[in-house]
C-alpha cells in the first residue's frame, strides 16, 4: 500500500473525538450524557433564516461568486458598519465557514516553517489548520489565576522569530470566554505593526458579550488596518453552524487578493447557507436579547455551581458560550473518559472537553477542562451535581 | 507591510478569470456574450431536490458529522451499488464539493515536494490543490489527434520518481470529453500497484456518457482497492454546483481515517446542501435520460459546426459537457481575449476558455480551446456563427 504523507500524521486528533467511543458507549449502556462537551448550541436559527431557504425560488442551484453574492457582501458591509466596523463590500470574502477563513487566511500568510503565535488555550482546530500549511504553532500560556488574561506583550516579544509571521487571537474567546480590552489589543496591535507581523483576530463571538461589555474589533486597531485579518461565522451569532458560511475580512487588498487565488480554487461558498445567511442579517435585536440573556443565565448558574465545588476555580467568562475550569483531579483526558466509562449518578452522566486539547505546551491543561454553557439551565444544574458527585469519587482526586 | 507568502505567489490564477475584466466591459458596452467559457450548466436542479430544501423542517441549522449525514451516506453507498460500484457507508466521506474532496485526498496522500502525475489537457483547479499542499503537477500530454485519449503507460513509467505518490485522472474528461477504456484504466492500475501510486479518480461527470458508452470506474479495478481514491460531487449530475457537496470514497480504511483528521479540523460539509443531496438520491431516470439526450443533441450540434468551421478541429466527446477545438490562431489566451475586446458580430459575442490554461507543459494549448455546451442548441448554432466570423478577420490566425 502506498505511504501517506507525513503531514496526514501530524494532523492533530481532536480532543473531543477520542472521547466519541466512549459516549457512544455510555449511550450504548442506556446511560443518559449530558453534553457540556461541544460548542453546537441548542438555540434556534432566526426564522427570517429558516423561511429565506424554504421560500427558495431558484430552478437552478448555481455557484456564486468565489468571495460570495455581491448582494450578501454588500449585507454585510452594512451589518460590520452597523456593529461599529466601517468596511466595504471589496473588504470582504465570503468563505465555507470560519474555518475556511483561518485555513485560506493562513495560507496567503505563511508558508511551511512559518511561525503563528497564539496564546493558549486556544480553539483545538488551530493547530489542524497550522498542520494543513505546515506552520509551527508557538504558544504563549494564559493563567486561570488571571481568567486567561492576554499574557503581556513582553512574552510575544520574546517568542518572535525570523520565521514569525503571525500572531493569532479569538476575541470573545473560546475556549476560555475571555474579552480583551482595547487596551490589550493595541499593544498587540504595536508589536505586529513594529515585527511586521499579521494580526489574525478570529471575532465570531462578537454577538456574546455579557455584562454590558462591548467588544473591541481589530479591525478598528489604527495603524494596524494593512495587518488585521478578522474571521468571522455565522454559525453562532444565528445558531447554524450547519450553513458552512463565514468571512474573511481585512482592509489589505494585497492579500484579499491573493487569498481570492485560493477561494477561485474551491469555486464558490454554498448558496444555500449564503441566502439563509444574507437573510439572517434581517435577523431583529429581540431574538439577540433574548439568547444573551439565556446564556447569561447559563453562564452564571454554571460558574457559581462550579465554583461551590470544593477543589474547584471556574473564572466567569465575559463572552462566547464556554468557561475553562480547574478540577481537583490528575488528568483531564483521564477524568473526562472515566466520567463516561466507569461513573454514573442515577443512571446519567457528563460529557466534558479536556483541557489538554486546547494547550500546545505539553502537560499545560492537565487539570482544566471546557465546559460549553450549551444546555438548558436545568440540565446544567443537574450536570454539576453529576459533576461534584464524580470529584468525590475520581481515583485520580487530588488533594492539594 | 507583512510579506504575503511565497505559496500564495505560486497559486495560479484561474485561466478563466483573466478574461473576466474584458467579459465585463464588453458587456458594459451593451454586447451580448455567450458563455461558452464555463461548467455551470443551465439545467434545473431536480425538482426532489429543491422541494427537500423547501421543506426543511429543522429549527437550529446544527453541523452534521465531519463525514456526513450517516442517512446520506447510506443512501450514498445505494446509489454507488446501483450504478455498479459497491461500496459500504465507512468508504465514503461527504466533502464540500468535489473540490475539497480533492484538497483532502491531496494533503493525506502527498507532503511538500511530492507529485503527482496527471495527463493534460486536465482541469485547471488541480494546479491550485496542489499548489495549496506544495506539491508539484507532472504533466503527460494528450493529443488532440488521438483525440485525447490517454497516453501509452510507458510515458507514465518515464515519469515516476522517488517523490511521484500519485496519478490523477478525471473521466469522463474535463476539459477533453474523453472516455478512458477499461484496457486502459487497468494498465494504469497495474503501474500504480507496481510502483505504490495512489490512483486519484476525479468522476464527478459519471452520468454523463453518450451514445451508449458505459463509465468504468477506477473503482472496479481489482487489485487496486488499497490504491483508489474515487472523487465525487453532485454539483454537475443534478445540476447543483452551489450546493457545494461532493464526497470522497475510498476503500483504504487507513487514507479514510487519516482524511478524517482534515475533515474534522473544519467541522462538517453543509448541512442544507446534504439534505438537497439526500433527496436528490431520488431524482428519477427519466431526468437524467432527458439531460443526456439534450447534453447529446448539443454535442454533436457543437462539435459538427465547429468542425466545419475551415482549419478547426474538435473529436467528439464521449463524455462530461465540454470539448477541446483546435483554432487556426496564433494564441488562444489572445485570441479569447479579442473576442471580448475587439469583435462584435451584430454586437454578440463568444466567451471561450484558453486551452494554455489546462496544460503545465509551457507552450501547449496555444491554438486550441475549451468550449462547454452548456446552452441551448440555438444559442450554440448563433455562437458557431460568431466563431467562424471572428477566425476570418481574426489579426492572428494562422494559414497553414
Amino acid at each position: 500500500m502506498p505511504k501517506l504523507s507525513a503531514k496526514g500524521g501530524n494532523m492533530p486528533a481532536s480532543p473531543i473525538r477520542k472521547l466519541v467511543p466512549y459516549s457512544t458507549a455510555a449511550k450504548a449502556a442506556g446511560k443518559h450524557v449530558y453534553h457540556l462537551n461541544i460548542g453546537q448550541p441548542d438555540i434556534a436559527t432566526p426564522q427570517v433564516a429558516l423561511d429565506a431557504v424554504r421560500n427558495l425560488d431558484r430552478k437552478v442551484i448555481e455557484y456564486s461568486d468565489s468571495d460570495g453574492f455581491s448582494s450578501y457582501r454588500k449585507g454585510l458591509a452594512e451589518y460590520y458598519t452597523k456593529v461599529g466596523i466601517p468596511v466595504s463590500p471589496a473588504d470582504i470574502m465570503v468563505t465555507t465557514g470560519g474555518s475556511e477563513a483561518l485555513i485560506i487566511g493562513f495560507m496567503t500568510a505563511m508558508d511551511p516553517g512559518d511561525e503563528v503565535i497564539i496564546p493558549e488555550p486556544f480553539y483545538a482546530n488551530y493547530n489542524g489548520f497550522a498542520t494543513m500549511g505546515g506552520i509551527t504553532v508557538v504558544p504563549i500560556t494564559a493563567h486561570i489565576e488571571d481568567g486567561f488574561a492576554l499574557p503581556p506583550v513582553e512574552e510575544f516579544e520574546k517568542r518572535i522569530t525570523a520565521r514569525s509571521k503571525a500572531i493569532l487571537i479569538c476575541n470573545p474567546g473560546n475556549p476560555t470566554g475571555s474579552l480583551y480590552s482595547r487596551q490589550e489589543l493595541e499593544q498587540l496591535a504595536e508589536i505586529c505593526v513594529r515585527h511586521d507581523l499579521f494580526l489574525f483576530a478570529d471575532e465570531v463571538y462578537r454577538e456574546f458579550c455579557y455584562d454590558g461589555a462591548t467588544p473591541f474589533s481589530c479591525m478598528n486597531l489604527a495603524g494596524a488596518e494593512q495587518h488585521v485579518i478578522m474571521v468571522d461565522s455565522v454559525s453562532k451569532r444565528y445558531s447554524m453552524c450547519g450553513a458552512r458560511v463565514g468571512a474573511m475580512v481585512t482592509r489589505n487588498r494585497e492579500f484579499m487578493s491573493t487569498s481570492m487565488k485560493f477561494a477561485q480554487a474551491r469555486l464558490s461558498p454554498p448558496t444555500f447557507g449564503q441566502i439563509a445567511g444574507e437573510a439572517a442579517l434581517q435577523t431583529p435585536q429581540s431574538y439577540f436579547d433574548a439568547v444573551a440573556a439565556e446564556y447569561v443565565h447559563r453562564r452564571d448558574v454554571l460558574v457559581d455551581g462550579l465554583n461551590a465545588i470544593p477543589g474547584v476555580i471556574c473564572p466567569k467568562p465575559a463572552g462566547a458560550f464556554y468557561a475553562m475550569a480547574r478540577l481537583p483531579i490528575d488528568s483531564s483526558d483521564g477524568f473526562c473518559q472515566w466520567m463516561l466509562e466507569d461513573f454514573t449518578m442515577d443512571n446519567e452522566t457528563v460529557m466534558m472537553a479536556p483541557g489538554t486539547g486546547f494547550y500546545s505546551t505539553p502537560g499545560a491543561g492537565l487539570n482544566e477542562v471546557r465546559v460549553a454553557y450549551v444546555l438548558k439551565v436545568d440540565d446544567l444544574r443537574r450536570a454539576i451535581t453529576i459533576i461534584e458527585a464524580a470529584l468525590k469519587v475520581y481515583p485520580g482526586r487530588l488533594h492539594c
